[in-house]
């Protein structure tokens, strides 16, 4: 038997053919149908060296793929001329478990499985036409955001904001050669949430940044970042202020997400929460049902979307014959 | 940069060059000193499929690696012709969380740390010169038991017993070309316990194999197999007959080990263990301190064993040239 090596370029090239949207799709209606298997992670810190590995794994009922991913991250790699954060997918056969392939994509399909959630979030939840998309963070993730966001939505200008501001600008020329995109920064959110029917938030911060004054209705906010009981990038009072609140995993975001911060301040209860991701898709719970709604996604990132990302990646690697084969 | 993949045989081709007891001497000497980072596992089961992944991890500390090893189990497989069990590992560089090196060993390593982890003991426990060694247990796992343990005592003579006597036939067979090797089998415990300085375990028994009654002053016994709670090798009172008692990680053994029955059946207390394997290794618990006593290792298998044997292992593949780099 034969396992298949891919280097990132591999994987980019895969993704590309994958509809990643779908895919995620796909993630969170297993999730919400009770037809994923999540084990627990192993989270190694070695303090003595600055890392730490994170590994996780999932399984999808049907799924021709186990995966498993590590995230890898030694702080002080940069002094050394090496990027902080890794990454790495094994994939087994989910019918013998023999090894299939190693994907040594580097972080990039969780780049892609987080932006094309928030492009599932887009997709049944913010209005039809988004008039103007704000960008809060202009770090790496915003721009697989704005990247899927453009596959779900027609978006008529896109704000983007940085607390670094030539961080904002970098993107903006990055962005200025696409055909048809309205693309400019911003210094202030204050003056630009109010405007924005869209607005996502890409940051590691640890205090509020979209205020709940700012937000009019039939806006939708995506908090992206927060994926730890120390961040927080939404004003608790946002999560009262909203219509529809929808999480990725209502059990990880009540310890990891913004929600925690609006439930530990009983800003909200969480039977405020209208559901997961998964159940909006399926149409179990409604996603927006009108112009004027405020609507609220948490995600925190979920392992059903590295093993939903992962496979048909795959698929579409082997059908190009891209990357190494190895006899195990 | 590039890592390495060794195929099985490549990983077979350098270990033979590893001092693997040594290796194993380091490994609980450092998780006695607390110098090892042991994470929690992974253990993912996949009912519709009737499989099964094990991953686990570690690191010692000063190691320029940090290993995690796969271990997999499809019981169906066999009626498709493929092994039911399988296992790689995978190392990083500790000191920059870059992938290192993939061995698909397919837990040919795993054979090795448990067969000279059994060595480890047999050196600090057994009598200098072992008239008859007893094998209990002809499966895979015996023949790395006894490969091992001959480069820490000489034997004078190998009785083998299985359950299933054509097992242990098939392995006289293999021994017999062996110079200097008086190897025959018993179909008959009772009447071989007694008349042996050593005896190991290598079963997945579940009710005791070795009665306390049939072992001798002299004698060391060690249990190899049980590795779950609802295995057993050993008569609990053999516990309570022994002068010493050794295990290879106390907080597991109680829960896992031959000991578990002991404990829970008020025959010894977890006090009466004398120590760890590390700190008879480290000598700040004396081993065999006389002809006359009857000693005693329960052995389940530690995660620091896996780090301590696949660290040398690639450090001579590289010296050797083996396997194929892949440029990540």
């Amino acid at each position: 038997m034969a396992m298949l090596i891919l280097n990132e370029s591999e994987v980019r090239a895969a993704v590309d053919k994958v509809d990643a949207v779908a895919a995620m799709e796909h993630a969170f209606t297993m999730l919400a149908d009770g037809k994923a298997l999540l084990p627990d992670v192993i989270n190694l810190e070695i303090p003595q060296r600055n890392g730490e590995f994170h590994i996780k794994g999932a399984y999808l009922d049907g799924s021709d793929d186990v995966a498993f991913k590590a995230a890898i991250s030694f702080y002080d790699n940069p002094a050394q001329g090496l990027p902080s954060s890794s990454g790495l997918f094994f994939l087994f056969d989910s019918h013998t478990g023999v090894p299939k392939a190693l994907m040594l994509d580097n972080s990039l399909l969780t780049h892609v499985r987080t932006g094309a959630a928030g492009a599932v979030a887009a997709k049944y939840l913010a209005r039809e036409r988004i008039d103007q998309a704000l960008v809060v963070g202009c770090g790496t993730q915003s721009r697989f955001q704005i990247k899927y966001l453009l596959t779900v939505r027609d978006v008529g200008r896109i704000k983007l904001y940085d607390q670094a501001p030539e961080a904002a600008e970098t993107l903006r020329e990055e962005l200025a050669g696409t055909a048809g995109l309205d693309v400019s920064t911003t210094r202030s959110l204050a003056d630009e949430v109010p405007g924005s029917d869209y607005v996502v938030t890409v940051t590691p911060s640890h205090k509020p940044l979209i205020m709940a004054d700012w937000v009019r209705p039939g806006t939708q906010v995506t908090a992206v970042g927060t994926d730890s009981a120390e961040k927080q990038e939404l004003d608790e009072a946002l999560f009262a202020k909203a219509d529809v609140i929808v999480v990725d995993r209502l059990s990880q975001c009540v310890r990891l997400g913004d929600l925690h911060h609006a439930v530990d301040g009983d800003v909200i209860a969480v039977d405020d929460v209208a559901g997961e991701l998964g159940d909006v898709v399926t149409g179990r719970v409604p996603g927006r049902s009108g112009d004027a709604q405020i609507t609220l996604a948490d995600l925190t990132g979920v392992g059903v979307q590295d093993a939903a990302i992962a496979s048909p990646v795959l698929a579409r690697a082997v059908e190009m014959g891209l990357g190494r084969r190895i006899e195990t």
